[in-house]
């Protein structure tokens, strides 16, 4: 999958990828009141509501883009009919040709981490058949529990040609109070990056692991020096546009290939309409001014790789 | 709730919750057999098989136990239908007067682990509606993002009267990779126990905060060094029985007041009729097998304590 996403940036000359985060208040009234019109304002109504907000970005931006980062958290939230509407974007993103990267950050002791890399990117079986749950083609893995809580991710992977991106340094305020302390002199984070490449090495695709790292936009100087320590891992990173992340500030976060990294933006692109620059879209065609958010996200990423001479 | 988790520990006698985790492969064939009967051998099929037998479990235990707790990856690697069984397995167990501690290991960023708290321990609003999707009374939570990935957990936790368990050493071999990486001399466990005691501090219970810790049985030296760390922390102790922890090593992680610690076990009461001291029960009698297990765990650990005068 690491080799089916480095084609598809290639191809689209994207190195982005659109986290498809909704809130509910994110979602035009007009798209609400139809989904509380057919459902109720209940838990269904809320999934219909956020499942057709999400195709209509979908369909609005799936030709420029490689792939779509969904936060489970934003589904999950709703209960089961909120999860529903997870999986229903995930098949229907994969139905577009776009590499889905589960955001679920799971991780947990060996037998547990094995129920949640079934879950996600492999199978369980029922008697004579196997399922596929949720079915992404990346997931997002917490590290703190160490190896045994990670290896039987990298077991699907491998299995099901599929891959995870580990935390590594998060974008958030303070993902320094634990990932920034020094062990022997060095950041925490550097160890755990260290732990990433050596899994990795032994999962490779083509140019990249089939595992990656996230590392937060909001910290470009941490990301130089995990690129360094991690030279086959792609790094995603979210934190660009809300959270403040800036295309100039990234660019070291690529390789010479101007490959090895993919910026997610989420708020920024599926709440565009809603931002002054795109207040010419209107709220009815919100999807339009996700389309020209993505647009300007590209011109600058590229832009600043340009610039950079990658 | 913690209020209400020491009461029905002390009424109970029982330091003690059981991990209802279960693993397809642990339902006897008979029940198996019905369920795919009714649903086929689909991922409905598997969950109402997981559901039977948990509700068997509960039904012969429940009078013995506080609490239990229904580790999720277990649920969703059977997809929506698994979940399904994990939230009817929550309001069967409240239904019967036990406390459901969701083992989640949630975290993210800020913004996210509000989703992830409203999705489990709080509401969502819904037009004039609020749901509360999962409804757990506490949940595990991951640290690794820091505080502003732990805060919204405790912003719902003063709200609803519930809890959390914030993983600072887990019972797995490979944990001490990063928790027992040493900083300024000190192991980073320690460090993440000290702001579990900072961040409950804020949310005190009767006796013990809102903010408890999970630390596993099998590293009783460290559990020790953190009961003294964390003075009005519960710790929820995984990893007794099929992990390797037993009662004689656990009197440490209790206060003197016999109480501050509830020690975990999973598959040694839900699958004891596979273990050669239950199998007088027979695969048809499994939960009173359990029962039996509960029984002996009990025996064991409160023997322990009374032999270390607690």
């Amino acid at each position: 999958m690491i080799n089916t996403l480095v084609a598809e940036i290639r191809k689209k000359n994207a190195p982005i990828v659109v986290g498809l985060d909704p809130m509910l208040s994110y979602v035009p009234e007009k798209l609400q009141s139809k989904a509380f019109a057919a459902y109720g304002e209940t838990l269904e109504g809320a999934a219909e509501a956020i499942w057709q907000f999400n195709k209509a970005i979908v369909d609005a931006v799936y030709d420029l883009i490689p792939a779509v980062k969904p936060q489970i958290a934003m589904y999950e939230q709703f209960g089961i009919p909120g999860l529903t509407a997870y999986e229903r974007t995930v098949s229907y993103c994969q139905s577009k040709g776009l590499v889905v990267i589960g955001d679920i950050k799971r991780g947990d002791i060996g037998s547990t981490s094995e129920a949640y890399a079934a879950g996600h990117l492999g199978r369980v079986q029922v008697g004579a058949n196997t399922f596929s749950g949720f079915h992404e083609d990346f997931a997002t893995v917490n590290p703190y529990l160490g190896s045994d809580g990670v290896k039987p991710f990298l077991k699907v992977c491998e299995k099901e040609k599929k891959g995870i991106f580990v935390l590594v340094k998060t974008s958030n305020p303070s993902s320094g109070e634990f990932q920034d302390r020094l062990v022997d002199g060095r950041p925490l984070y550097e160890l755990v990056g260290e732990k990433v490449a050596e899994w990795g090495g032994t999962l490779m695709g083509e140019d990249y692991s089939y595992v990656g790292a996230v590392v937060g936009a909001t910290y470009p100087e941490q990301g130089r020096a995990l690129r360094k320590i991690m030279p086959k891992t792609f790094i995603l990173v979210p934190g660009y546009g809300a959270q403040g992340g800036k295309g100039t500030d990234l660019v070291d976060f690529f390789c010479e290939d101007r490959l090895g990294a993919i910026v997610n933006s989420s708020r920024g692109i599926i709440c565009a309409y809603r931002n002054e620059a795109y207040a010419r879209f209107g709220e009815d065609n919100f999807a339009d001014a996700s389309r020209a958010a993505v647009q300007d996200m590209l011109a600058d990423i590229n832009g600043a790789l340009d610039a950079a001479g990658k």
